[in-house]
């Protein structure tokens, strides 16, 4: 015990609050000399701890944000629980806008920096990708041949291509001809094909789908020229001439993608998509808060953030709307809840507004306490927009993307969007990775980190160790962002891992 | 002209038609001799002209079936179309079972033989594959890169293996719990991990997935053993870990696997699922009823054969339910057709019960005609069960799977429930293929089949050309399907088409 602790036995969320978590079992009668208070009852881990005394009646507040109100006056050094943290219906109120702060970014000579692509639209890659795509899954294996003909060993005299990469889906016919599923299947492709990490693209399609080529291009805008290409196979005349016909033009399109030269480019060209899966107990207290604390520190050197997975945030949109840039931004974080309301009507899926039994013995009071550790990857700044899944993302700083909880389908949506970078937590320890942008692993537990160290990018487990701050391991992680976007390889880009994990949302039937 | 003349220029679908084909546009005064008729009227390609005189109010019988009756008094030779082809609402009446012939099989030593691979349980394979299998999109990648490494190279010492593939998909996680959408992505699973063209099979899995991969095995009845592994990758340390533990695991399969012969069985052990895609004017005339033929003579042999594609069936719902075994399989039939209406209520999809003016113009009267088109691919015989999507057929004779019809997702529904082969129409030119179980693709117009032979494997447009009969055709496929059961590659399995097109039905919500 004596060993523990010498370090302070809590996580401080934020110097605003009127509690901290303890990041290991606190017997009662233990000083917690960091906070200036004794226990006066045991605090299991993860549960909170009374910093200050707090009135009846007064807010309860963690991350910032109040998660309920003092059941009782409540003294310095008191355990926090659902006993005596109660909730009525405050969150009801949306308080659209009230909070919202313009953030303070700092002058452009002052932002960090890291080694960019500039690409002639302005936006700046992190990689730099030819990407061959389908309208239909009749198409896939011919996009997988093209792409496993130009290995590393084919690619090694065009040594700025990062690679070859199949983006295939099994979506594109069968499915409705018009309308959301479509328009949504079509926007995610447009958003890879236009990404600042694609030098070039192909897309490969077979010629009866619904998805069709030409109605596709002309929807999107998008213009066949040497460095966008097409391809139908019941033109060409079946699998292998397609196959041959894709490669004769990606070897034509490997001098142009391979001319690019990284340049010092300011943070504010970083666009990150924000995730977590494989939550456990610690992801609230280490990485998520953690990756928030980065968040921060990318906003004010002028960069974006994009916060997603809708179903998770169900629980804390009044603190969000809050912080909406204007009450229109709220209103649409708001439709979008309910949007989701209505599709998972009689479905058998977790967003029900209340908090498990077993997330409730691990310290969590209520949901909003539960959903506030996985909203403060976006850390603490005003939101500026709202969009739809993989809609193209304009505004800086913090915004809303809507999409599912569910990894691949959430990063296909960012990346759709822009997102040129992928900061993943994950407590259990996912191995999720993602192409063309690449994705940084945030472990929330050093065990886990010990474990899959091969996975895993940053340790945010020394916060629940005790051996670094909140603040500390943002500081890293902001740092590995920049690294990584210069060229550094993360942890599931060295392993190759994240062909497979492009998923755009299949939304509709399947007829 | 004189040079068409010498061939029949119509089709016979069937010795009990009163109706004939147009292969060619057949001016009015020409001599039909093989009907002995003369044509009164034009009549344009694709549509129907009177081989009897039908008296007002009599069935108009193509593919022995009433696609409806003469609204006037028809002499021989009359052009047959919407203005004198009229359906009432006879089409409701379902006449379950009403209609049911058993079919003639013949004896066990009459029946057609291939070279098949004996299973322990009985079954009878085609191929020979080690299959990968994911319990979540988050082990793709390592399923993917275990597949990679057992290359052709890697595999020639163990020959008898046709390859050791990866079956990934997009699911397992961030979809509902329980219920539908679980049940039928563990069956599909399953329904290919026990398949008779599986000899072994390794199961990656994650760890934290709502797929849980005890709860699989236990659901589903899998029993780990030398022949069936499951690696997951939180427990041996991450992807890397996973991917050798993968490699090993496999090798340790392949000297079983490789122990096999294949030895003459009769064709009752082949299981044919039935697929059209990519369709044109020219399906219903050629490759469908020429497929209907072979499985006629399948179903003879004591052959399985399945029916799917459940929205394309929607029309002729009537003559199915009247050829069904048991009023009860009928009824299954019905609620399946209800099941979709429902599934595709306010969506943009083709099960209207409507005609095309496009169709139209080609010569289909009304919907019955149309979807019998399709149908056909099921030959004449009775209908002995209805089976929902993935479930394992148990039953001999023509089946019904409700699938969409989609191809790789209706593809997919009937290899988990136990195809060992699939029979392919394709009119636009699909290049569709599938593993473990090969497909045959089957073009329906000679011009398609001469631009994309390296897909094809039977022309059937010699049917349109008026060179070969149905029947001549529906012997060769016959044919054809006991040789690529034998293990001659088709065309699609030559090119390695396949392990793209495992696509399980995603039939909930992703949240
Ligand atoms: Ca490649
Ligand atoms: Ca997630
Ligand atoms: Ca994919
Ligand atoms: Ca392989
Ligand atoms: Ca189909």
């Amino acid at each position: 015990m004596s060993e523990v602790m010498e370090k302070s036995p809590v996580i401080r969320l934020d110097a605003a609050d009127n509690v901290a978590v303890a990041r290991v079992e606190i017997p009662a009668g233990t000083a917690v000399a960091s906070e200036g208070v004794t226990a006066l009852q045991d605090v299991p881990l993860g549960h909170k701890i009374a910093t200050r005394a707090i009135a009846r009646g007064e807010p309860v507040l963690k991350y910032a944000t109040i998660i309920g109100f003092a059941g009782e006056d409540i003294a310095p050094g008191t355990w926090l629980h659902s006993h005596n943290v109660l909730v009525d219906d405050f969150q009801k109120d949306y308080r659209f806008s009230a909070d919202y702060v313009e953030a303070q970014v700092l002058p452009e000579e002052e932002r960090a920096r890291f080694m960019g692509i500039r690409r002639k639209d302005g936006r700046v890659g992190t990689r730099n990708y030819i990407g061959i795509f389908i309208t239909v899954n009749c198409s896939a294996t011919v996009a997988r041949k093209i792409s496993a003909y130009f290995d590393e060993e084919r690619l090694a005299q065009w040594p700025n291509v990062d690679g070859v990469v199949a983006f295939v889906h099994q979506q594109g016919c069968g499915m409705e001809m018009t309308g959301e599923p479509m328009d949504l299947l079509r926007r995610t492709l447009a958003g890879y094909i236009r990404h600042p990490n694609t030098a070039g693209a192909l897309v490969c399609s077979l010629g009866c789908e619904r998805n069709n080529l030409g109605e596709f291009f002309a929807g999107e805008s998008l213009e066949s020229g040497k460095m966008l290409r097409a391809i139908t196979m019941q033109h060409v005349g079946g699998t292998a001439a397609a196959v041959e016909e894709g490669k004769r033009v990606i070897r034509e399109m490997l001098d142009e993608a391979n001319a690019i030269e990284r340049e010092p480019v300011s943070a504010e060209h970083l666009m990150v998509g924000l995730q977590c899966g494989g939550s456990d107990g610690f992801s609230g207290l280490s990485a998520n808060p953690a990756l928030g604390k980065a968040v921060d520190i990318l906003v004010r050197h002028g960069g974006t953030a994009i916060l997603s997975e809708t179903p998770e945030l169900y629980g804390v949109e009044h603190t969000l709307t809050a912080r909406a840039k204007t009450p229109e931004v709220g209103q649409k974080f708001i439709e979008r809840i309910n949007w989701w309301l209505t599709y998972n009507e009689g479905r058998d899926v977790q967003m029900n507004g209340r908090v498990s039994p077993g997330n409730n013995a691990g310290g969590l009071a209520n949901v909003i306490e539960k959903s506030l550790g996985g909203s403060k990857k976006g850390g603490s700044t005003g939101i500026n927009a709202v969009y739809e899944y993989a809609w193209p993302v304009l505004e800086k700083g913090l915004v809303i993307m809507d999409t599912p909880g569910y990894d691949p389908v959430s990063a296909t949506g960012q990346i759709a969007g822009g997102a040129n970078l992928v900061c993943f937590t994950t407590g259990r320890g996912s191995c999720f990775g993602s192409m063309p942008a690449p994705t940084i692993k945030l472990a929330t537990n050093t065990p886990m980190y010990a474990r899959m160290t091969g996975d895993m990018d940053v340790n945010c487990g020394t916060v629940i160790d005790g051996d670094r701050t909140l603040d500390e391991v943002g500081q890293e992680i902001f740092e590995k962002m920049l690294a990584v976007a210069s060229g550094e390889k993360s942890k599931s880009e060295a392993l190759g891992v994240g062909e497979e994990e492009f998923a755009p949302w299949p939304i509709g039937v399947t007829g």
